[in-house]
């Protein structure tokens, strides 16, 4: 699970589809589905369901399991983002010149 | 700043050395300088300063700067984590095979 995964499972939940909310993203539909089919593969429910068709034509919509994981991925980088906010703006202010250089950056 | 770049700094505080510090890391000479270079140059003052006859043999250590930055992100990587251990606990409990997936991934 990460940033990427986390922002597929909500473009499937607001499009009600894996190519829609890949494009969204400049992802490419194969890329898409190989993720979410390694996201359902990761955790003991599938986290997307997919219906009407199946993968060639269907529409695709996130699972109870996957509205949870969402949702708890949500609440952990917000949480994680205010536990680090005020060492982060002092940090910043460490910073030669704050507007080129990226501190969120977590690479 | 990120994980390599503040293991990296934690190196050069323990070793005394860009060259040593990259080596630990399975880091090229040339990469643990370059990124040296670029952290002096992000920060308004350098995190390392160079001594004993510079970039050809010489020793290195962390600069006033260098060792609060780092202290720094080390507090805000253990912040961030103790904000959602509870949370990734919860997670990986819906993990398929726990010992084959690493929840703690950020990519």
């Amino acid at each position: 699970m990460g940033p990427g995964r986390a922002d597929l499972l909500e473009g499937i939940r607001e499009t009600g589809s894996i190519a829609a909310a890949g494009r969204r993203m400049d992802m490419s539909y194969k890329r898409a589905w190989t993720l979410v089919e390694e996201l359902n593969a990761t955790f003991d429910q599938p986290l997307v369901e997919v219906s009407r068709g199946g993968r060639a034509h269907g529409g695709a919509r996130l699972s109870e399991r996957g509205s949870e994981v969402l949702e708890r991925y949500r609440r952990m980088q917000a949480a994680s983002d205010m536990a680090i906010a005020a060492d982060l703006d002092a940090l910043a202010k460490n910073v030669a010149t704050a507007a080129s250089t990226d501190m969120s950056e977590r690479k």
